[in-house]
Parts: structure tokens; sequence; C-alpha cells
């Protein structure tokens, strides 16, 4: 196997804990994987040699929240919030309907789409969860599709319960037909508890439900109100309570001393005129934090992780370091994950290459694109990023 | 001369009062000016036809506040910033004393890296301000280096008293032989009037005399706090008034009574942590109101119009229409320009294909890279933006 020695990195963020930043820095890369990881001074030989020209190098973005499968356009409905005028529109009740209405090779195009603009903007790897369905079916195809394009799967059928619909008997479907047809496609299971979705002691039936089926439990908790879905992910042992917008002094406490991660979606904030999440006080107690775009056509259309991390400074008071570690490392927290996130030996050779001398441009410059490169499973996706028909799953 | 037919727009956004938007539309350039815009079905026959595929288009994003001329580096002063830490670096001192030590060519390849930087995000006009020279010489090459990059020069040496010198000599000096050397590369003469920059009497002083040099008066006015610039713009008779972050209402009355723009710059908040101005008040009020940059590596390091947009609708409540016209069409009217910021017929050719179908993507999309294809003067950018070296000047 060819090795490639990636020289030349005026500074390199590795997300590894032990040793986070490297001034003049070059990485090996061998068979997709980080062989080597140092000051460029020490670097072993390698077959090729790629000169970053001093620029700054990340570990790919790891968006651990995202809703990529669905048909429909909310133009209107944004235009209509963002110009303080009524809305009359269905929300999530038009996404619902016309997801259901379309063909699996128009949600799979509208999908990969989506996932090849992420990958531009650095992301490598991304979780996509189902829950436009809300049918057997429709959840079914959504989770298939997604599994074309991520290992990262979340069956979110109790997203909201469909209309025309009793909660419990719906409850009841997540909780059976609907989790053993998606089971099947799904890492994850995730519920949106919140007051006008799922109550906590439906959340809680549904989690375990999913656990019982194989899958692993996440949660979108407290982002509109307090309540009681933060305790519950904590409980269960989630990897991420996702939102963590409302929270009181027991729930940080809870995420304190749990493993669960809290995964902040500012882009939501953001496109909602919301209150931001207080990073700070979450960080402050020793709570592991993650970054995401919560990508999905309602409430936060980005898909851009730079731009969740210049949010995060401005808005969440994190430092830009605190920021650039969420949406790696964190975000490879919320998975699970020990191969990507971070880059040293053994970890996926998934890394970004910064216009810029330093992560720090990520916020210093916001929305300026600064991606210069993207590599893969260390393949270079340039060229592929360029002519998005070349670019396939993750 | 060849005819181009630009066909398959989904909604054009023209810029133009008389008709702003068109669905399903066509534009005809020729000789680098658009000669014909209207509805698909009526478009006139062409030499060539391009397909924007139901893409949105909009005329290239008016830039007119940059300051693109310097030299150094100031990532830790705004990392410290950001991060709650103290810093004792020297700020803008900083950057006049590594602009001072730079040669012309590092000082011009930096500049031009900007200016490509902004065209791939769609900004074909821009301003650009001297002001990080201070002597004589340093704001005269920092005006003639500008010079190769657009028309829109603005000789700012009243941006700051340099260190060592006495106010009431710098002012002599700007106005007298400073004055002289900048006036040839100038099109603009601009102060910075705020408390600790240069007083009312100063301000008008300065642009008093650039205005008998024969350059035309534009402003930086009521940043930090209120002041005298408003008005004094509005006296003067000058093309934009900017910043205009605190205002009291007799500012407001004097600019909705005025020829005078007020130029947004919320990219300046945004970085800096600070309320944003009240775009809805003025524009309430009748006054034109303008969205630019302000890229400078201190106070806003962005290059993205497209994120000024998008910050324009979250934090100052201009609807998503406002704020596009405002970085389009009030753009060129801050610069005094009939030719560029929107497209009707003898209008420059300068436009932007989004990869969205409308122009609210900029903001419900916010982030995301949707810069499609740029034409400048009607010429296709799309493979000078991804061949840096060869993208020239505006
Ligand atoms: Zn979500
Ligand atoms: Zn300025």
């Amino acid at each position: 196997m060819t090795t490639t020695l990636l020289d030349g990195i005026g500074l390199l963020y590795t997300g590894d804990p032990e040793r986070e930043e490297i001034e003049d820095a070059a990485l090996v890369v061998e068979d997709g994987r980080v062989a080597w990881v140092g000051h460029s001074r020490g670097a072993p030989g390698a077959d090729e040699r790629v000169d970053a020209g001093g620029r700054a190098v990340i570990p790919g973005f790891v968006d651990s929240h995202a809703h990529l499968v669905f048909a429909g356009d909310r133009t209107a409905e944004f235009q209509s919030r963002m110009s303080g005028r009524p809305y009359t529109g269905g929300g999530i009740r038009t996404t619902v309907a016309a997801t259901r209405r379309a063909g699996d090779a128009e949600l799979a195009t509208r999908a990969a789409a989506l996932v090849r603009e992420m990958l531009r903007q650095g992301t490598t790897t991304v979780e996509i969860k189902s829950g436009y369905g809300l049918t057997v079916e429709d959840e079914r195809r959504s989770l298939e599709i997604a599994t074309g394009l991520t290992d990262e799967t979340t069956f979110l059928g109790a997203h909201v319960v469909p209309e025309g619909v009793a909660a419990d008997d719906y409850v009841r479907l997540v909780t059976g037909e609907m989790l053993q047809a998606c089971a099947p496609y799904a890492r994850w299971v995730d519920v949106f508890c919140e007051r006008g979705a799922f109550d906590g002691d439906q959340s809680r039936e549904i989690l375990t439900a999913g656990i019982r089926a194989g899958l692993l439990p996440r949660i979108h908790a407290n982002q509109l109100g307090e309540g009681p879905g933060v305790r519950i992910a904590c409980e269960l042992g989630a990897a991420s309570a996702d939102h963590c917008t409302h929270l009181t002094s027991a729930d940080v406490d809870a995420l304190a001393s749990s493993g669960t991660v809290a995964t902040l979606l500012p882009g939501a904030e953001f496109s909602t005129r919301s209150p931001y999440p207080d990073a700070r006080r979450l960080l402050d107690a020793g709570v592991t934090v993650a970054l995401a775009t919560d990508c999905n056509p309602g409430s936060s259309f980005t898909s851009s992780m730079p731009f969740c991390v210049a949010l995060a400074v401005r808005e969440m008071r994190m430092t830009p370091l605190e920021a650039v570690r969420a949406a790696t490392y964190g975000g490879a927290r919320a998975l699970r994950r020990t191969d990507v996130g971070w880059l040293r030996p053994g970890s996926r050779a998934d890394l970004v290459v910064l216009d810029a001398p330093s992560y720090v441009h990520l916020a210093y410059r916001p929305g300026v694109p600064l991606v210069h490169q993207v590599f893969h499973s260390g393949l270079l996706l340039e060229e592929d990023v360029q002519n998005p028909s070349a670019v396939g799953a993750f």
C-alpha cells in the first residue's frame, strides 16, 4: 500500500486531547488511515508527498445531527417568519406530505446532494435521521435511502404525531411494527421529547423499545422549553442529548456526571430567531459538547459546520478551540465513534485543509468558504468536490 | 458582437425597483451589458444560450465598504477577544506597522487574493480604502495598489491618528500634503468620525478638503456611540454614512430627508460581539440602506456578502428581499453607481447564478456556499474562480 506524507501544515488541530495542536506539522496516511502525526522535522519517509503550503489542517467535521431525507419546499414559510408575517402553511406537515408523495429516486437524489454539499464544506461523517415519513413504509424507505449515504442512520419515527392519528396509537406503531421494519436500517433510535411532540413517558417507552431492538438511544431534548428529555437521556445512557437550549441545574449536573454528550445546534436558533443554548455553562460544568447543523428544511437549513463553529464562538461564548473541538471530537463522541473526529495513528484519514493559517479563521472569517481540500479515508476529494456526480456515499 | 441568452432562470431578482422579481425569467447579454430582461417566453433570439437550470439569479453584489490593503496578522487578537482574555497587542497599530513594513508586491498580492475571494462569493464591485499606511507615501501606495483592483478607491488617511503624532498636526497632513499625493488615486474621501478617532470639526475639515480636491465624501459614523458623523454626512451630501449603529431620531430624520445612504456592516457587530444597528427603524423611516462587509483584519474579517445578508435578516429584522436589495441596489446607491447593482437594459452584466431556487436561500441557508456561477461584464468567471491566478481586476 502506498504511503502519503502530508507536509507543510502550518497548524494542525488533531482533535486528540493528548496533543491537540501541533505547529509546523506533518501527517502520514496509509491505507486510508493515519499512520503517523507529528512535527515536520520528525516525519518518516513516504511514497508520495503533498504540501499543505503552510495551511491549517483539522479532522473532517463530524455532523452528528441532520435530517436529510425529505422532499418539498418551505422557502415561503422561512420568508414569512423572518418578515414578521403570519404563516398559515403546514410547517412540518408540508414536508411530511411531500416526502410521502416523492419517489425513492427523488428522495435519494436530494439527500445525496446535501451530503455532497456537506462534503465540500469539510464534513466527512454525517448522521442522517428519518422522521418525515411517519408511516411504516415511509420511515423504512427513508432509512434505506440513508444507509446508502452513511453508517450513522437514526430511526426518528417519533418526530411528531402524524395528522389524524391518536398519540397512543402512534406510540404503539412506532414501538411495534414501525420499529421492526426500521431497525434493520438504523444504528440509532431518537425521539423528539418536547411539549407538543412526545412527553417523558412516551419518550422513555420509545427509546426503550428501540434499545430492545438493538438500537442505541439519542434524543431531541429541551429545545423549546425545560422538560424531562435530558434526564431521560442520561438515565438511559444515550450517546447524546441534542439541542439542550433550556436546562435546569439538575439537567447540567446529570449531563456532567453521565457519558451523555450535549449536542448544540445553533443553526436552529439562528434560523428561528431563538435564544442560544448556554455552552459556557455546560463546558464549565465539564460536559462534553458537540456541535451539529440540524440540517432540515424547517428550522435550520444550513449544512455548514464552519457556520456553526462561527456561531458557537459569537453566540455561545465558546472559544475557537472549544468550537472546532466540538465540531470534530465532540461530534465523534456524540456518535460513539473512535475512528473519526481526530487525527492520530489508526484513525480514519478524514481531514480538511483550510485556506487559512489556523482553525481560528473558521470563526475569525465567518461565512467565507475556507475549505481548500478534503481528504476522505485518505483520498483527496478535490476533483470529486468540483464534480458532484462523482461523489458517492460516506 | 455576440449576444448571449441566459435562460431558465427560476427566479430573477433584478434590483430594479420598477420590476424587482421575475419568475421564469431570461436575460440577454450583449457587449458586456444587459440588453434585455423579462419572462422566458418573450425572450428574443441570441447567438448563444446558457441554461440556468431553474436556479435563481441576482445582480453581482456591490460591497461598498472594505479595507483590503494591509499586511500582518491579528488572529491572536480575535482569539483573545472571543475567549474573554485580555489582549495586550496593538490592535490597529499592529496592522499599520506591518503594512508600512510590507513591500508593494506583498500588499498587492494580499489585496488581490481578497478580491478574488469576494468574486468567488458573488461580489462584482468592491470599494477599497486606504487607511493602514498613515504616512503620505504609505497612503499613496495603498491607493495605487487599490486602483489596480477597483475603480472605487477611497482615501482614508483619517482612519486613526498615528502613534507619536499630534492630532492637529495629523489633520493638517491629511488635508494637505497627504491629500495632494493621494487624490490622483482616489474617487472618495472618508474619515473615521468617532470618539478616540476624529471629532466633528476635524471630520468636516477633512471631508471638505477632500471635496475641494475633487473627491466625493463618505464617512465612518456612529459605530461605537452617538456622535455628529451622520449629520455631517447629510450636511455635506455624502454618498453614504457607514455603520449607523447608534442613531438619534435626528440622525434618522437627517438620513431620510437626504440622499445619503445608510450602509450597515453587520460583520463588524458579529465579530466584536456588539449590538447590531436597527435596520428596521431606518427602512421604516424611508432611508436607503446598503449592506457591506467592512472586510478588515481587526473588526470584521469576513469577505462574504451572503453572510451579511443572512445576518441582516436574523439580526437586523430586514426581510430577505430588503437584505438582498441592500447588498446589490443599496451598495450601488452608496457608491453613486447606476451601471451596477441591478439588471436592466444598459447595466453592466454582473450577475450571480445561485445554487438555489430563490434569493431567499441566502438567508434560509446561512453559511452554505450557494454561488454557482459569477458573470462579470458578461463573462462567465467560473473557470477563473477555480483558478485564482487568472482573475484580474474589477
Ligand atoms: Zn433535529
Ligand atoms: Zn470600515
